[in-house]
């Protein structure tokens, strides 16, 4: 199994990167990648530097897929993402669009939690379920190289808790190879990441990368063994829950032989909602797979 | 048991409207609703028809609180809600801000299913598990007399699945009597109401009306059994999103001794998000209760 | 020429006020009205006093348009909007949704500024020209009653530096008498009423009520002499500017005989928006009269 | 006078380019543009191709200006556009956001306007100004690299029509030569460009670039001889506005010595707003001149 090491940290999905690794579609491989602060903070004492590395978020890779082509599509499998040092850290700063009713004298603090025995120690007494995600992972475009700040159709900073173990995210190919990076594990993050940082890790994580010719998609989706979603992306969020609702349908209808109307008629009643980064505006509109199979009246 | 019959149907929460009923607080009572489409649809052949009546959501109520003055709260249990006629309906119409991707021909549709059983019969092979809500519950606000169409402090059209039995909801009080109402029971509803109607069925509710005297809240409560919840509404949604994790803060720091800026962090890693109608915006952000108690190192 | 005082100070628009004065169509009539503040704040001392009055915009009405009923529409033609003071007056305070950039210490001020010779005195060496407007027209709603911090189809808390005098401002009628109220002039304002308090005067407005039998509209419409302006409100403002530009697209194809797609062209080169309080959203999307009769080739 | 003619086509605001042209500070320069259709529709008949351009609004440059290092502004005065071929393009589409008000049936059409004696001829009787402005005018960020669709701190596709002759642009540099570009020079643009696509045309731009050494800015700025504007992008446009104000007011207080909470109260009674294309939610916050040096009281 190939294992691809940290190596340069690149702050954008790009296509002016050069593959640092290429596998054959299907192969399994463990990917390191440095935590969403470029690993500033590993003791409580330690602060963040924005004058050192302005960026956050760092990727490891591009891995070129052998085969992929624009129009095709990424299925990647997660399997596991693994704590490499023990440890997680997480800072508060800024409060932001919260301060029109908390004010804005949030101290900049930082905050290290042991990871054990699939726990999460945040402080004496509050233990959290390590529950680790991925909060970037994208393919890179063919017109522009997004930074590691936002999310949208090639994936990118999505920051949703279902990019975990156990899902296959779908991710578009814009250029030959699809060109995937990925970083910015959490070992747990709320809906929404209030502050805009979770619980970050440096971490190995396993996963396998298929490729779907010439399905062509609109923009990520992600499937579980319960569930499909639709992921949209940007602000104001009612928009880009309307988009993911419409990618959803059109998902069903093209896949699964909906009628679109039926299906909007259905999902009104039983979808739920997933929010990424509340600041990006991510979210992710599922459905359960028991659904998408009834036969219809 | 008190039981309070459907009556005139109001179609706001109004101050001006004469209490139908008075309870003492810690009364449980059964409250009959009309469905939010004032009963017009009863079969597959009929259809919503505005002229006869533009507004939705009609209430029954107002409840007035023995005791209940401004700056109080109601909490709000919900038991039951049992569907009366033993059946709901929904319709589709114009996809609204889904148009920019699916186009604006949806068929103007009505949509009839039989309740047996705890199970929804939506179609001939799909059955979705009844699991019903209210669509509105509200207090009569002091300033304005909102119509049953949006959400805000006084509770209103919340279309929260988590204003469901088991759950205590939290509401101002903004004149004597605090003047509850509520109707739009749905059987089920998924977040987000795509479509903006969900599964409507006349319903008997039972509830228990209690006063939490000199207990001021900004805005809707909910407490699970397992959770609590701040709401807020309106757009853009992630305005609302800061609005109810604000006031979810400020509900750690008051009421169970947390630092607020401790809560923000926390939040970012543990909190869950729950999305009503997004065309309203209301949102829960919420948190498990077996965090609230952890002492703080 | 009817003059009507200052009376109850009303902080909706309710059709549950008692028409304080009945008018025929076509009437010019004299309005006084209580500034923003419910005159509070006379002297640089004063402060704003949120419990002895915790709303704000106090109107002057309702006026009862013999005729009016639902369906038709209002023509109000402002003729002059005088300050009856001789002064205004206006307070800082939280800068809410700016704080995540300045902080939220801003200083609670207040601030009076004398009117002589057509200027505004608002410091030893800053004049501004006297450039009247009516923060809040309207007419009362047939469902719901509306506070005067909003905006909507009925009118409103507009702000629109349009609402001066030489313009007609066209409102829905939604009951019998049409039920019309004003206030919350100001002696100037700019695009998007940045701290939410204008230079707030009580002042005298001349103004014609005109009534158009049977010219349903949407929500205000604003005729100048140069210019037609449909009127929008409500967050997020991108979805309220769409909402203005297609009503006026339908203004020009049902009174000026324009293919709409045509006009969606024209528009798209020529129109000009302006903003008022921009955390209301209220928007106008205009067009100069000259291009209106064009003939379309 | 040097003259950098249309080169390649560059559809993003990129590092990764080289410079096609080096000038020293203060140098005035002639730079053509194509148009932002790609110069696909020349004539009626003509359709805009997707497939064989999939981007919009091309770019001449980038620009290395001697001596600009990151933390430096450029000051772009613009002194004339000039139409190269005596005529503009315009096209209709999708209505987006306004489908939900209009349906989404508008033809797919292409219109060529001729330009001549300052007047676009839009069609057989209805003639527009010539009032020109560049659509894109941006430097090239260090971090990621935006295509021509967004607008941002590095400029972009602002699409302002105060990006015109007599006004100066500032905008920050990023990396060493500051790498400026520019294109999608519309004839004519409505506030809001309605449906996207404006009056677009192949132009001669000339212009004066400045380095002001060491001024760091946060985003765009433009200086008329008249005002000051500071330039935000991003939706929701509500929040865009507050940091355009933000910035205005930040921009008073570092370069006129005004108290920021003196700036935000007059900014409330004289401020205007520009709104760029209303789907990325570019505006302009501005302040007239004879303001800034007023003696404060």
């Amino acid at each position: 199994m190939k294992h691809l090491p940290i190596g340069p940290l690149y702050y954008e999905f790009s296509r002016h990167h050069q593959p640092r690794l290429r596998i054959a579609p299907g192969e399994t491989l463990v990917v390191a990648s440095e935590d969403a602060l470029s690993g500033q903070i590993r003791t409580n004492a330690d602060r963040r530097d924005k004058e050192a590395m302005p960026y956050s978020n760092p990727l490891t890779g591009p891995i070129w897929i052998e085969g992929a082509a624009p129009g095709d599509s990424l299925a990647v499998t997660i399997h596991q993402i693994r704590p490499t040092i023990g440890q997680c850290a997480t800072r508060t700063a800024d409060p932001k669009q919260l301060c029109e009713w908390l004010g804005s004298d949030c101290p900049h603090g930082t905050h290290v939690c042991p990871i054990r025995d699939d726990l999460i120690y945040w402080s004496d007494t509050i233990t959290i379920p390590y529950t680790p995600m991925l909060g970037c992972l994208g393919t890179a475009p063919d017109w522009g190289s997004p930074t590691t700040a936002p999310a949208g159709p090639h994936g990118g900073n999505m920051d949703l808790i279902e990019t975990c173990p156990g899902n296959t995210i779908l991710l578009p190919v814009f250029v030959p190879g699809g060109l995937l990076s990925l970083g910015d594990a959490h070992a747990a993050m709320g809906h929404g990441e209030l502050s805009a940082t979770g619980l970050e890790m440096p971490a190995e994580t396993t996963l396998t990368v298929n490729l779907r010719k010439g399905q062509t998609i609109p923009g990520p989706r992600i499937e579980s063994p319960s569930e499909i979603m639709a992921v949209a992306s940007g602000a104001p969020m009612e928009r880009s829950l309307a988009q993911a609702f419409a990618y959803l349908i059109l998902w069903m209808e093209s896949e699964f032989g909906w009628d679109r109307w039926r299906a909007y008629d259905l999902l009104t009643h039983v979808a739920k909602i997933s929010v990424g980064y509340y600041g990006i505006g991510t979210v992710a509109a599922k459905i359960e797979r028991r659904y998408l199979n009834g036969t219809l009246s």
